[in-house]
């Protein structure tokens, strides 16, 4: 158990009134307690409080069926397939009182446990969670640090392979092996390949189109090091760029580089956010940058409190994130420029090193 | 959409007294609508409802970002990511009826849609979906079919990979390519390749455990088919076997038998359980067999409805599970031998073929 992370956590909640809370994300269970383990359907939840003579409860949830999880955390919970794991929760709640709820837990367990009252109240209250994993620590930095330098070298690999005929899903499939064999454990996300028109659907699966000199060529991929993962997008063009394809790449590495160049404590995801769209919308391209400029991540691949228009609080020290502007026109092509940023005192430092300037493969 | 689907739900649903209901998991999504994209942390839902003029409403809700619905729902609702979509389900929903709601609703959307008073009250619902899954159509049996069969297929490759000193991980990384190569697209789950005393963790992941003459092997593994998932294991011996191990083996194997023969229209799920487990007990490791017995399996790997002590309903004609009885003897061994089957007029049709007699590698 990382009693400081369980500390850090509990703070949090009773600053928004609360003492108790059911913490279901798996990662976050791994992160406050060291242990893991996917439930798939299954029930799994640590409740965390805070009682009156101040003292804190920390009960894991487990079935019988995962892999033993004494030692991980004081007291463990162990049920079977056949019982309802519910009763014993609410048994450990404090009735009268409201209950935090994990913002994924889902209704097959919540609606139950407000049937059984179980609490006052139940209130999403994940926020004591994803603020306290929002901000790395400096053992957590270096190994953000490592997975993004990893893919950094991946995305040598990945250029090496454009070939004429080359298929975006035999690309794809060879990247573990690189990644592996570069000391990464897994991808952090199905990487996505996409040619041409392809790169259009920001969220293409990589399929058996084939390479076309002329096709531009997006890259957005990432590794996990340690449990820490990466993520970095880079578009590549193929034979001689034509003025269109140039004015898009060029609009969107303004969009990137504006935006990394104003992070700092204080400055808010919003204004992040406005820096590159704005730069998008000046060129003409507003409505097709159709997502928000990007996420937070560090166990997850995506972690809460994305950067985005509707997310008004300052960036802090240590908060990792995505910047990654797109144009994205169907029937014709798309462009991203992704890299990962941690907040530091006075800016931010950029994780990737992988150039953003025009690359032409197969020149 | 899939009409006579969504009626089946709807008569479902009306059945348990709602007439409105929000669907979530993205995969009864695709199974009512042919629509599959994967939401991650953004919001998919179809809104389903039966007015009392007695038409019927279908609305998918989906983010801007997500692959274009239309065409696929007759009304589909698009929102970005700086809008709160709930309120426009909320304007949708009939605010003075109870509100049946998937058990896969996240409380990240569940309570506020509450705190928006959009329904009267909030009711698990997904048996409607589920129970109308569960059911597989000629198509789908047809499917399932194929699915069973190329996993065979794969067995017969992934025993003829067991070799002194092959490692677990070498074994699991090479199966997908063997998947493709007999025609189905992906795993329908990580498969488990456990060597020795690793087997006595029923989730073992493969890692760089080698094989030494002697161990116990346990595959357990699957193939998605378009879209329809297989799932089989089988438990081989290496070397001479000893006594030990093979009565373990054969126990388990008894305990699959009569639990298959027993199967037809009536036979309740819990007895199914009881006839594999009995065998189990009455062998003195009663104990050691720590899970329910199956489980049910369509497009998805695990769908709800398990074959266990604490599922009393009788099965139907066209229910697909598995069944899958196991000893796990922590340090030593562990044997699980799992076929799926679909229940029939008079039985059950058991779609795997790989045989369950003791089988010896490296002999």
């Amino acid at each position: 158990m990382n009693e400081s992370r369980i500390k850090r956590v509990i703070d949090r909640l009773e600053g928004t009134g609360l003492h108790q809370m059911l913490v279901c994300d798996p990662v976050s269970i791994w992160y406050l307690t060291g242990y893991y383990t996917e439930p798939f359907e299954r029930f799994l939840a640590l409740y965390l409080a805070k009682r009156s003579d101040g003292s804190t409860v920390a009960t894991l949830f487990c079935n019988r069926l995962f892999p033993d999880a004494s030692g991980y955390c004081p007291q463990v919970v162990v049920f079977s397939d056949t019982d309802d794991p519910l009763p014993l929760v609410a048994k450990l709640c404090d009735h009268d009182a409201p209950l935090g709820v994990d913002k994924d837990l889902t209704a097959r367990w919540l609606l139950p446990l407000m049937d059984l009252g179980a609490a006052s109240r139940f209130k999403l209250a994940s926020e004591a969670v994803d603020g306290t994993r929002s901000i790395k620590d400096e053992q957590e930095r270096a190994l953000m640090r490592e997975a993004s330098r990893i893919n950094d070298e991946a995305m040598k690999w990945l250029a090496a392979q454009v070939r004429e005929g080359v298929t975006e899903e035999e690309i794809a499939s060879g990247l573990l092996a690189e990644y592996q064999r570069l000391g990464a454990q897994d991808h952090s996300f199905a990487p996505i390949v996409s040619f041409g028109a392809n790169a259009a659907d920001p969220h293409h699966e990589p399929d058996d189109t084939m390479l076309h000199t002329g096709d531009m060529v997006l890259f957005d991929v990432g590794c996990k090091y340690e449990n820490y993962c990466s993520d970095m997008t880079r578009t590549f063009f193929t034979g001689e760029p034509t003025e269109h394809q140039l004015e898009i790449y060029e609009t969107v590495r303004r969009a990137n580089e504006a935006a990394e160049a104003i992070i700092k404590p204080g400055v808010t995801f919003a204004e992040i956010d406005r820096t590159a769209r704005s730069i998008i919308e000046q060129a003409g391209y507003g409505e097709y940058f159709t997502h928000r400029l990007g996420h937070q991540i560090g166990i997850s691949e995506h972690e809460p409190g994305d950067v985005s228009s509707s997310h008004d609080e300052p960036v802090q020290v240590g908060q990792c994130f995505s910047i990654e502007p797109g144009i994205y026109l169907p029937g014709d092509l798309g462009v991203r420029i992704e890299d990962l940023v941690i907040v530091t005192e006075d800016g931010c430092e950029i994780l990737n090193h992988y150039p953003h300037e025009v690359c032409v493969l197969l020149a």
